[in-house]
């Protein structure tokens, strides 16, 4: 099975709620956990424990365990594994990007079958253009894996560049997303490779075509403590609504190891119900 | 001491030359090494000790190393050591990218005193805007470490998006080497915070003012096997050329372990002779 169509079940039967697992230091401190490689692995372990039975996906946010060095990455390779054992769909949020064979060699490290860092998906920015992710597209097709490309993001320093007008009169943003609904276009169903569409945006100010979402899941962090509502979910996505993993972290982490379960069971039916509506 | 007057001292002492290294699968064949952890250190330290007395720079190439997971991280810990215990100015070669205090945990990971992955600077890359990159800048100049961002790469799909004109009216390269002037400009001598401009380039049609490189140092791929000549770093870069660091990796590495000090040599004199004319 494609990653397109693993993520559309996981989507249809446990909802669009995906849990971020970000060991940020003041949150370890929270959790009373040291900051350090056992830190991280039993924050992480946790996180997976609670979202098991709650949600269908996860994100590791890679930074904080990188923080801590090879160490830090042995953590996270049993966080990885741990979600995956669990049935979780695991999206690795990296925003790694290279070219040519250098960007196949992170593809390879995080979307290979039993490689240590296996993930179902890998978030890629693309500074070094779209076309630089051809390869990597080709590595996670091959494999049933997916990517998520950065294209229009929620903080406010992305928008000159991203906005900024090519050659042939597009956006940034909206060269990207053409793209990548091109790629996906030759797929069935939804398509294998996401985009990282910020909530708090407008996306038509960013150039971005709805009609271009249709078979595209999107990645959208910004609800929450950025501002934007989960239950406008339909409004702001229109008919890729659907498609929508709505990425929470802070939100539901900053709830404690005592909270974390309830905090995700609340954010889960809300999503639910802003899909529902 | 800062980055930018480490390296000053770097290039006017032990010129140029950067030595990339990047084991890439066909390369540990070729030296005759495993495609594991234990291959990759090994082919990292024996990088390391060619390149110790012939240049002062060398830049692994974390992906690489990064496909073998935490292992082949440690691997490249042992090659971050041995490469600073060894005198070398080490940039490592990563293209880390994001936003706000993810990103600084980047930063933290790969240029904080004492860490795992310590090295003197760090690649990065701004599809999130070059804004993203001040929390970066402020870690790595509170270290005396340094930065590169990416700017005008020697890759043919980058131009699009590289070329494209922000709302002021200049391109996103542009935009992006004027910022890193103004914050340079804030330092005495040459700056901490570098670029990567391909040696390919025409840096005009990238909307690029030469003007604004004059105390920037810039990291130069693109030579050998892409195309262009050492033997034109004046004409390339204008004033420039003494902040130039050109690197170079498949030329000098396919050369083997009995050829690769021999290949150093040749280039290190090619890069003192472009400079002297």
């Amino acid at each position: 099975m494609s990653f397109g169509q693993r993520l559309r079940a996981v989507l249809d039967v446990r909802g669009g709620l995906c849990v971020g697992i970000d060991p940020h230091a003041f949150l370890l401190e929270e959790w009373a956990l040291g900051d350090d490689a056992a830190g991280l692995r039993e924050f992480g372990l946790r996180v997976v424990d609670a979202a098991s039975d709650r949600v269908g996906i996860v994100k590791p946010q890679v930074a904080f365990f990188e923080r801590h060095g090879s160490a830090g990455l042995a953590a996270l390779e049993d966080v990885l594994a741990a979600a995956r054992d669990a049935g979780l769909l695991v999206i690795a949020d990296a925003k790694r990007g290279d070219i040519g064979s250098t960007f196949d060699a992170y593809a390879s490290a995080w979307l290979t079958p039993g490689s240590p860092f296996e993930a179902d998906a890998l978030t890629v920015s693309t500074y070094l253009g779209i076309g630089s992710v051809s390869g990597p597209r080709a590595i996670a097709l091959g494999s049933g894996k997916g990517l998520f490309v950065l294209a229009a993001t929620s903080n406010t320093e992305g928008a000159s560049l991203q906005t900024a007008t090519t050659a042939s009169g597009s956006t940034v943003a909206g060269s990207i997303v053409e793209e990548v609904h091109t790629w996906n276009a030759e797929e069935t169903g939804l398509g294998s490779i996401g985009l990282v569409l910020g909530a708090t945006l407008d996306l038509d100010a960013f150039g971005i075509d709805p009609a271009h979402l249709e078979s595209t899941p999107v990645l959208a962090p910004g609800f929450g403590h950025q501002g934007a509502r989960i239950a406008d979910l339909r409004r702001l996505y229109g008919n890729a609504a659907p498609n929508v993993i709505v990425s929470a972290s802070r939100s539901i982490l900053a709830a404690g190891p005592s909270g974390i379960a309830a905090a995700i069971e609340s954010q889960a039916a809300e999503v639910s119900e802003a899909l529902a509506a």
